[in-house]
């Protein structure tokens, strides 16, 4: 029965799952841009650092499972309380696997920091990067201020990332084709878009969980999510 | 207070989260089977239907997470149900992210079925499909049966798609290198090949959730999850 509950001590436990889910936020975005900093600046000791990290995620994960099932089962919360503590479940995945995102980059710088960089395609890569953590830290702020309008306003803004990784995608197949010496590397870079366009794509997992929790409605299903490279049959001419 | 409600009422509650998981999952088999087939067989008009049905899987997907809050706030279940009820929704979600997966192979078909197919790496791709596939069929009788001893073992098969997900890695890169017009069929086919093994994973964290909604207790952090190509550097003379 919830009324016997200290209500003080039901408060801490809540905000210790907002609490854990910004820290692991902050892990997460920091994660990301050391990977694409380590990737432009060929650093693996860098990029070694990142790779290490990835186990705080994982951690913070199980926490905050663990902590929210049991929450849920000392504390029977009501509904609002009860979306907050599953969404948080699933806010916490969605950092983890952008924490596994950001390691595959820095993975991969290791593979192409003796390679010639295509520094246009690095730079596009910055570019993308940049978007994709100014969408992961403003749902942050959104699942903070339990903001359905911005948490919205993030999901309608995914198509910009994906044109931006659109035009990569056709720079990368351009560069490859102009001389096969590049493939390997390009085939690297062409993952990194990729793995970044998915960050934009949890990023607005996020924004749907944080509607949810604020207003108890889902939004539409019907929302840009895949990427449209998929069915790009070849780069126009001179795209590069 | 649980003691309140009927007990067939509530089991049946139970028992609708489980039956849609596995027409889920039946779904998103289906899916990823005939989306390989179509690149196989090069049929667009089966990659379109492919396509068209994800939309199942997004719906079921909110269905199975709205009835899941609902269930939780209605019944204020104990701690074993909780799990299998928080599990579910976990499930359903990998589910749906296998669906988005053989909807962008079915996609790329579209792209590729007008190109000279690699047959050999086509055929590469069948047999990664069937591995995924079986992991994926097999934690779903791992849920249905609740066998933790099943679900370990998935788990630690994802070792063997890793493998040939690697070695089709090389292939395509090799491909590639020989012939600058293999590389836009070449690059879909890396992304098929790609999303597969992506498929493999959900199957390993579908696997993970049975096994802690069986025990209550989460399996080792540590697992084989990321593919070994991320720092592959260049295919070995001779690979394709």
């Amino acid at each position: 029965m919830p009324e016997a509950h200290t209500v003080t001590s039901y408060d801490d436990e809540l905000r210790f799952l907002v609490r854990r889910l910004s820290e692991m936020g902050g892990i997460a975005e920091r994660m990301v841009a050391d990977a694409v900093a380590a990737l432009v600046n060929a650093d693996t000791a860098s990029a070694q650092r990142v790779i290490s990290e990835d186990l705080l995620l994982d951690n913070g994960e199980r926490e905050v499972y663990d902590k929210a099932v049991i929450i849920i089962a000392k504390r029977q919360p009501m509904a609002s309380d009860l979306r907050e503590i599953i969404g948080s479940i699933r806010i916490a995945s969605d950092l983890e696997r952008v924490g596994d995102l950001g390691k595959n980059i820095a993975k991969r710088v290791i593979a192409v920091h003796t390679m010639a960089q295509p520094r246009k395609l690095v730079r596009g890569l910055e570019h993308l990067a940049e978007l994709a953590l100014t969408q992961l830290k403003e749902v942050l702020d959104a699942f903070a201020t339990r903001s359905p309008t911005l948490a919205n306003s993030i999901r309608e803004r995914d198509e910009e990332i994906d044109a931006i990784y659109t035009s990569l995608f056709r720079e990368l197949l351009t560069y490859m084709m102009e001389d096969p010496r590049n493939i390997t590397a390009c085939t690297h870079l062409l993952f990194c878009a990729k793995n970044i366009e998915r960050i934009g794509d949890h990023a607005t997992n996020i924004a749907e969980t944080v509607y949810y929790v604020a207003t108890g409605e889902q939004l539409a299903a019907e929302r840009p999510k895949d990427d449209e490279t998929a069915s790009m049959i070849a780069p126009p001419p001179g795209a590069a």
